[in-house]
C-alpha cells in the first residue's frame, strides 16, 4: 500500500499550486499529487489554443514543476475518500494520507436546452483530448455560435474570428457581454471592438433550442429567430466538481454546491482541505457565497489551504474578484464590485471615472488612452472596486487596485498614495487615473 | 491690489496638483498660481527632450488644465512673503492671501569641482530656453560626458546616444549606477544593457576638474585619466529652492535644507504650507529625514497640503520613494528600501528574487522575462521594498508593489493576495511574481 503525508487530488491551478506551497511549507512531508489527466492545460490559456498559441500542446503546464518542487506524480482515477482510515481507493490502488487537500475543479454547466446534446456542440473541457477534436471540427465548420457573452465566451469568438475568418456569433442572455465583470459603459466598449472585428453580437438572447439532425444546425433564440451553426460552443460558467467529496459525507454548501470550507480552507474534516472551483467561496464583500471561480482565486485559496496543513496560520478573506482579459490592443480589467453590484447588494456606491494617456508626455510613443472607474462606500469612503481599460499595462494596474481593496483603502488614502511614474511607461503622476479618480470621488461624497 | 483666498507659488508638478486639489477641494476659494516660466516642462519627461519626443515644446504641461480648474495664472517673481499681513510683494505688484503654499522646487547641484562654470558644462533646469541651449549645443558637440549615473543621468545619455550617435560617456562616483536605488544585481542588468547600446560608463570613478579654454575639452578622473568632452552634463541631483521661504523667517530643517512641515504639510506659519522638492521629506521606513525628489512624492505631498488648507483631513505617511526608469525595451522599477538600505538602516532583512514570463503560457506574443526581488523584515514580515525588471508593465507592478508596502502588508498577507491574471497580460496565477516571492522570503525567514 501506498503512502503519503500530503494528498493533493487535481492538477490544475489549484492543486499544482496547493502541492508546491505545501513543499515550501512542509519540505519534510512527502507529497503527492494525482490527477486524471496526462498533461494538464493552462486553464486560462485555452480560448488562446484556437488561435494565438495554436494547439493545445502550446499552452500545457510543464511536468518538471512537480520534479523541480519533489512532488510526487501519479495519474489515477480517485474512486473514493476513506475517512476513518485516512485511505483513498483508486485505479492505481490503495493510498493512506495524512491530510488530503481536494482541488477536483469544477464541470462546464449545460443548460437544460433542447439538442444540447447534438454532435457539433462542445462544452469547454480542461481536457487535451476533447479540445484537439474541437479544434478539429472547427477546420471544417463554417458558422460558429458561442453560447454566453461573458470573458471566456468572448475569448473564444475572437481567437477563432481572428484564426480563421469565420462567421462568428455571440449569443448572451443578458443585455451587454461581460455584464458580470463590468458596468455597462465598459461592456459597450468591448462590445464595438469586438463587433469591429467582425463577430456578431446577439445580446438580450436566450437560447430556445439548438437544432440538427447528424450535427448541429442552428441556433433557435427565444424570439424566433435562428442563426446558422455548424458548431456550438457553450460558455455559459461552470459549477464544482464535488461528487468524490459528497460521496464521502463531507459537506456540501445547499446554495453554492460547493465543498464547504471555513476560511483556513478545512472542510467538515479536519484532515481534509479543499481549494479552487470545487471549494464554497464567500465574498469579501459583506460575506455572502460566491459563485465566482477563476484560476487567480484558486491558487490563493491553494497557498491558504496548504499552508494551514499542520498548524493554522492563513485565513481566507473572501473572494475580491480580480481579472481581466483582452481583444486586439484592449486589455480590460476589473477587481472588486462595479457600481451596478454595489447597488444591488446594498452599498451606497458613489463612482468616479477619468480617462487620459498612459504615458507622458501624451507625444511619448506607445501612448494609448486609459479610462479607470472606481466605486466607494459614500460613508466610510471604502474602495468598494474598479475598472480599467487601456493597453497591456491594465492588466496589472488593475493588481494595484487589488492591493488597495485588500487592505480596505479609503478614497483618502488612495488620494495620497505614492506612485511610481515615467515618461514611457505610466500616466503622469500629476493626473495618475488611481489617484485622480480617488479625488473625483470624494468630490461626489459630501462628506 | 491683486488678492486670492489661495495662492500656490510655483507651477510644476507639486504647485498644479496643489491648486487643482485646492479647487477640487475648496470650489468657492478664489485660487491663484504664481509661476516665474512662461511655459512649463513636465519635469520626468526633460531627458526625452534629446530624443524621443524632439524638441521642449514636445514636452509641456499645458496650461489648459489650468482654466479647465478654475485656477488664475499669473506670470511672475515673487520677492517677498510678508506673513504679518499675509501679503506677497511679486514683480506684478503686491498679492493677498489668506491661505498660501510654496511648492518653489529645488535648484540642479553644483558641486565645488574646478572648471563647473565652464561654457559647455549644463546642469539639468526646468527651464525651456535653457533646454533649447543645451540642444542647439548638442548638435555640435561630438563628445558627451554626463556627470552622475542615476536615473536622469542614463535617461540623458541613453537618449542622447540614440538619437545622434554621439560618444557619450556616464561618469559615476559609485561602484555601480542607479545604486540609490536598486541593489547590485539590477543595476549590472542596466548597466549591461547602456553599454551594449554603445554607451560608455566609468564607475567608481570620481571628476577631479572640468578642463578647457573657452569651452570645456575633458573631463578629468581622480585616477588621473581623463576623457574627451566637448559637452558635460550634470545629473548629480537637486537640492531644496527655499530662499523665499528662508527670507521669509519660515523655519528651515538643518539637515535636510528644506522647509519644515509637519505630518499635514503645514509649514512653521499655520497659514503657509509647502510640498515637492522645496519641501522637509521623513521617511516611511523608521521616520528620519529622506533627500528623496520625486515628481511622485511632489504631487502626494500636494493633494495633502491641499486637502489641508481649510481643516486638517491629510496626513503624509512619509516618502516610500517608488520609481521605475526604462532603456530601450527593459523596464525598472523600484519602491521602497533596497536589501542593502534596509541592511544599512538597521532591518534584518530578508529577500527573495523571482523570475519568470509575464504571460501565460510563454508561447503568448509579447512574454519577456520579469525579475521581481522582495525585501521583508525578518522578524514582523512586513515588506520594506522590491526592485522589478521587465517589459512596459513593470512600471505598473511597482505601483501594486506600493500599495502593499503603503499597507504594511506582511509577507503572509502578499502569499495570498488576489491578482487578476490573464494569458495575454500578466504572469500565471500559480506563478505570480509578487506571490511567488513572498513565499519565497517566508521560507527564509525562519518564522
Amino acid at each position: 500500500m501506498k503512502k503519503a503525508d500530503i494528498v493533493v487530488i487535481g492538477g490544475s491551478a489549484a492543486g499544482l499550486t496547493a502541492a508546491i506551497t505545501a513543499r515550501r511549507h512542509y519540505p519534510e512531508k512527502k507529497t503527492l499529487l494525482i490527477r486524471r489527466e496526462d498533461q494538464v492545460l493552462i486553464p486560462c490559456g485555452i480560448p488562446y489554443i484556437f488561435g494565438t498559441v495554436g494547439s493545445p500542446e502550446n499552452n500545457l503546464i510543464p511536468d518538471a514543476v512537480l520534479d523541480k518542487n519533489g512532488i510526487e506524480l501519479m495519474i489515477a482515477e480517485v474512486a473514493s475518500i476513506g475517512r476513518e482510515d485516512n485511505m483513498l481507493e483508486t485505479s492505481e490502488g490503495e493510498i493512506a494520507y495524512e491530510r488530503l487537500i481536494l482541488a477536483t475543479g469544477s464541470l462546464p454547466t449545460k443548460p437544460p436546452i433542447q439538442g444540447i446534446d447534438l454532435p457539433g456542440v462542445f462544452t469547454i473541457q480542461k481536457d487535451v483530448d476533447y479540445l484537439r477534436n474541437l479544434q478539429k471540427q472547427l477546420e471544417a465548420a463554417t458558422n460558429v455560435v458561442v453560447i454566453g457573452g461573458g470573458f471566456i465566451g468572448i475569448e473564444f469568438a475572437d481567437e477563432i474570428n481572428k484564426a480563421t475568418g469565420k462567421n462568428v456569433t455571440v449569443v448572451e442572455i443578458a443585455p451587454h457581454c461581460l455584464s458580470l465583470a463590468y458596468d455597462e459603459e465598459f461592456c459597450v466598449e468591448m462590445e464595438e471592438l469586438v463587433r469591429s472585428r467582425g463577430i456578431t453580437l446577439r445580446t438580450s438572447s436566450k437560447v430556445k433550442a439548438i437544432k440538427g439532425q447528424d450535427n448541429v444546425e442552428e441556433v433557435a433564440l427565444d424570439d424566433g429567430s435562428t442563426i446558422k451553426a455548424d458548431l456550438v460552443i457553450l460558455g455559459v460558467g461552470a459549477g464544482p466538481n464535488v461528487e468524490l467529496a459528497a460521496n464521502a459525507g463531507l459537506q456540501i454548501g445547499t446554495q453554492t454546491g460547493a465543498i464547504t470550507v471555513d476560511r483556513t480552507m478545512r472542510t467538515s474534516d479536519g484532515n481534509i482541505y479543499a481549494c479552487g472551483d470545487c471549494a464554497k467561496k464567500i465574498s469579501f464583500f459583506g460575506g455572502a457565497p460566491s459563485n465566482l471561480r477563476l484560476a487567480s482565486i484558486a491558487t490563493s485559496e491553494a497557498r491558504i489551504a496548504a499552508a494551514n496543513l499542520y498548524g493554522l496560520r492563513r485565513e481566507n478573506i473572501g473572494t475580491v474578484g480580480v481579472w481581466s482579459t483582452s481583444v486586439g490592443n484592449l486589455a480590460m480589467g476589473t477587481a472588486g464590485l462595479t457600481e451596478d453590484m454595489a447597488r444591488d447588494r446594498g452599498y451606497c456606491a458613489v463612482s468616479a471615472t477619468v480617462e487620459g494617456p498612459n504615458r507622458h508626455p501624451g507625444k511619448m510613443p506607445g501612448a494609448a488612452k486609459t479610462v479607470l472607474k472606481l466605486v466607494f462606500e459614500q460613508h466610510s469612503g471604502v474602495i468598494l472596486g474598479g475598472q480599467v481599460m487601456g493597453d497591456a499595462t491594465a492588466g496589472e494596474i488593475i493588481n494595484a487596485l487589488s492591493a488597495c481593496i485588500q487592505s480596505r483603502m479609503t478614497a483618502e488614502d488612495i488620494a495620497m498614495f505614492q506612485t511610481g511614474t515615467h515618461p514611457a511607461l505610466t500616466a503622469s503622476p500629476i493626473a495618475y487615473p488611481l489617484v485622480n479618480a480617488a479625488e473625483m470621488a470624494i468630490g461626489k461624497m459630501g462628506n
